[in-house]
Formats: structure tokens, sequence, C-alpha cells
């Protein structure tokens, strides 16, 4: 089953900055992460329901759980991870399973 | 480009109940919202970073921004959303946007 890392990015103060980083710098940076399969990034235009402050929601594609746990412990993940943390130091990052 | 409602489940009191419900209740309610493309559901099964509670997302995936918009006018789309407030209380439902 297809496993993907969703990465929850909040409270963006200069979000035409935030965008740019994240697509040049950031997401080259994502992409070496071994065996990510896509990567989806969506940006959030409303809360139909509940509280939440999200800017962005991004989804990383991995084969299944099993690749996925193996990349979080790679370099490239780490690095990508700092990189994300610095741009969001509430970043949310949930290993997830579709079912 | 495509739009999805991101569904945040959280506080799940008994995850056996709650999955069967929604595989066969909640799921088929969801279908029947006009427009649907598709609907992802994951499981959380953990928190690589940050902090969070969250036990299940889900995407429901449209063609653009705005079948999304106007597919949550429908009388269908207030009974599942009433559905799924009934499962979760803290129910969040985010209106993104593919970038």
């Amino acid at each position: 089953m297809v496993a993907k890392l969703i990465v929850l990015y909040s409270n963006i103060k200069d979000p035409e900055k935030f965008d740019e980083y994240y697509k040049n710098v950031h997401i080259p940076l994502a992409k070496k992460i071994p065996g990510v399969r896509k990567i989806a990034v969506s940006k959030v235009k409303g809360v139909a329901l509940g509280k939440a402050n999200y800017y962005q929601v991004v989804e990383v594609y991995f084969d299944d759980i099993e690749s996925l746990k193996k990349a979080s412990e790679s370099k490239e993940a780490k690095e990508a991870s700092k990189d994300g943390l610095a741009l969001d130091p509430n970043l949310t990052i949930l290993v997830t399973e579709e079912v």
C-alpha cells in the first residue's frame, strides 16, 4: 500500500518569499530523498470546518511504508527535514499509509 | 488545477468501530457529493516531526476549485459533513488547490 509523508506548514509570514524558496530550494532537496515517487503541493484556500491555520499541505509519496521508513533515515531526508524546519518551526510531518 | 478537501480526523476513541462505520456508511455518503473524482484515505502511523494527534487524513479530489466550491453547497456535502462531525466533533476540513 502507498505510504505518504503528509507535511503541514503553518504561520507563514511572507508567502511570496516562502513559495519561491520552497519551489526552488526545498523541492529539489526533497526530490533527492531515496524512494520518493511523487510530491504533491497543495495551498490551503480556506477552512470549511474546524480551526486550523495551515498554509500548505505537502504529500510525499513512497511505494510502501517500508520504503518510507528506510528513506526517513537517509541523510537526504534529514537535510530536507532541517530545511523544512527552518521554513516553519512548527512544521508537522505525519507518517501515513493509504488504506 | 486539481482541488482537494483535506479532512483531518483526531481523537478517535474506538478505532475499530470508527473504521467500520467510516468504510460502510461515511464513504458511500461522501461518494454521493457531486463532482468527487477520488477519495484517498490515509491512516496516521506516526508523527515524524511536530505535535499532532490526527488519526486519519482523507483527501477528496475534484477537477478544480470551482467544482469543489459548487459541490460544498450541495445537500450531499452537507450530509457528509454532518456525518463526519458526528464521528469527530473536532473535525477539520481544509479547502486546498494543488500547485
